[in-house]
């Protein structure tokens, strides 16, 4: 099956036509080549890329430089709202922005598993190519390599990123302090739920999406709006918890959080309710916690539900004195309940 | 079977004395952070890692930038003079320093298969923070993710690196004179055969070790003699065959090698006659190719053979205005051959 429409593509496919990779393509010599010149150049073009230098010259940076990689193995690669590609790179200009910097290279590497359809490669790329031009960053370098049938699994991507970090912007949970709001950007548990839905062939009234989205745009607006903000973090593996967690051990410091304040979609909370899953622990693509002075946390809300990737914003909780080094859920009833670190994950390969 | 001494190792797995990967060590909860903590961070140690962000953040770099990535996926992951750790971080070190960069920062992200033994993954990451302390660069930032049982092959690794590029300095096969000279710093065919070798289960009265090597020191040497070193390359997958090819034709002149001056270990060419294979097209990992003017060939040699990685460097051909985009190889009987870009490659995942 193919979504590609051939006739107004250009050159969808390597020169010598074939309808899937083979082990050539990632050999390093002719068919290594046309896999560049024809599909990853003419998606991700670039002065630097265009170069195809053994590594991807740029211009100076003028300031502290980020580094980050993340590999992506999610399963399956296309569903609802994105695929393995947008994940790819939305993902690791996320990790740069949530460190406070402003994102600018990503390399890109591929293990394809010989017999993968060029066609989903294409697919793949495109939507790289779509999501680095939304996010302002250049994809500059990359790799392709090619494992024998039943030795990979279809199409592992690989980006790491660089990005430039301004000038006295300090990030980090030993910045977290008593008293200081903890916000979040919008609702939790799509991109997990996304995914699960259709590897598990749920059906729900509502499909839900991958919240998938780069967050430099919002994270600089925050900047502009407070610019001592403590802490960013894009909760996606282990979910709100597992950043929540990190913050409060890290912090040494409690933090408490309240339930009915945590916006979760109703068909999220539909189908962790029919799952037995918990939102909490669901993993984001899109979505970024905050912990900020407390004086500064409602007019950084309020600018943060102007950007389209905000609206959902809320303050959902405070950092305590009390319970040091743990996070504390207040339920709608008034109850509480400690909101622990998961040991592994709900959901194996979600990115 | 396992050939780290826990006697002596600190920490050699995490915590909770899983002897393989389970899905849960790439699931971003409490056992992802103790392989972090317990395995990669004891390694890798430097200040931009321990912090733990999303991204590592390292000092300005005052000049242009050079970044690349390159994925590892060579089977069997240990083999004579080396592992898939110390390619990861020799190759990746010597694509920028072919780029006339100087290596500063790796990130590492794995791919691992569950059921992967954690003590080869010890030896593994023991092995690249061996390879950086020796290349001088800092791995500084990382991830980690795992596939179900039969959906990936024990382990993979993907590299980025990032390297200060020098001013003024410029390379490139744009910038081929006819009449330069092509200089080999060793011999031809090392680290394919040695992978070959293991895979076949092939005896031969030598062992082939793998020729992976850091060049960033060797080329440090080589501008310091030559500064207007027209382009390097280290010949590995397509070997020196796809090296010369990617010269001659991204320079539009021809180029002519003798093949008597390409120094060949006997145990190399032993395997490669027994195999019917041209060492020309075996990949190396350890090697660099330069092309200067000639008046700065012999001063360039001279001192390459002083350092230990260039022992056997050698001008091996010249740069011709005949036979335009075309490699020619002269025989030692006198007869003349074309060294055509491999289709494919000979070996595969050989890094």
């Amino acid at each position: 099956m193919s979504r590609v429409n051939f006739e107004n593509a250009t050159c969808p496919v390597p020169r010598r036509d074939y309808p899937q990779v083979v082990l050539g393509h990632g050999g390093g010599g002719k068919l290594s080549a046309e896999l560049v010149e024809h599909l990853f150049v003419p998606a991700f073009r670039n002065a630097a890329l265009e170069a195809l230098g053994d590594a991807a010259i740029v211009p100076p940076v003028a300031g502290r430089l980020a580094l980050t990689t993340d590999a992506y193995v999610v399963r399956p690669l296309f569903f609802p709202g994105g695929c393995i590609g947008d994940l790819a790179v939305n993902g690791t200009v996320n990790d740069l922005a949530v460190s406070g910097a402003e994102p600018l290279y990503l390399s890109a590497s591929f293990i394809l598993e010989e017999g993968f359809s060029l066609a989903d490669l294409q697919r793949i790329v495109d939507r790289m190519a779509h999501a680095a031009a939304t996010a302002g960053v250049q994809i500059v370098t990359g790799d392709t390599k090619v494992v024998e049938r039943g030795h990979g699994d279809g199409c592992f991507i690989t980006t790491a990123g660089v990005g430039w970090v301004p000038p006295g912007r300090s990030l980090g949970p030993e910045h977290i302090r008593p008293g200081d709001a903890v916000i979040l950007s919008g609702s939790m548990g799509n991109h997990g739920i996304a995914i699960l839905s259709v590897r598990e062939g749920l059906e729900f009234e509502t499909v839900t999406h991958s919240d998938t989205a780069a967050l430099n745009g919002l994270i600089a607006r925050m900047f502009e709006v407070c610019p001592d903000i403590r802490v960013l973090r894009d909760p996606t593996r282990g979910g709100l918890a597992a950043t929540l967690n990190e913050f409060a051990s890290r912090a040494g410091w409690g933090i408490e959080i309240h339930e009915n304040q945590i916006p979760v979609d109703e068909s999220v909370r539909a189908a962790c309710d029919l799952l037995g899953l918990d939102p909490l622990l669901i993993a984001n693509e899109g979505k970024v916690v905050a912990i900020a002075p407390a004086a500064a946390a409602e007019r950084l809300v309020e600018a943060m539900r102007q950007h389209p990737l905000g609206q959902q914003a809320a303050i959902i909780g405070q950092v305590t004195q009390q319970h040091p080094t743990m996070v504390v859920a207040r339920t709608a009833i008034g109850a509480s309940r400690v909101i622990l670190l998961p040991i592994g994950e709900q959901l194996p390969r979600i990115c």
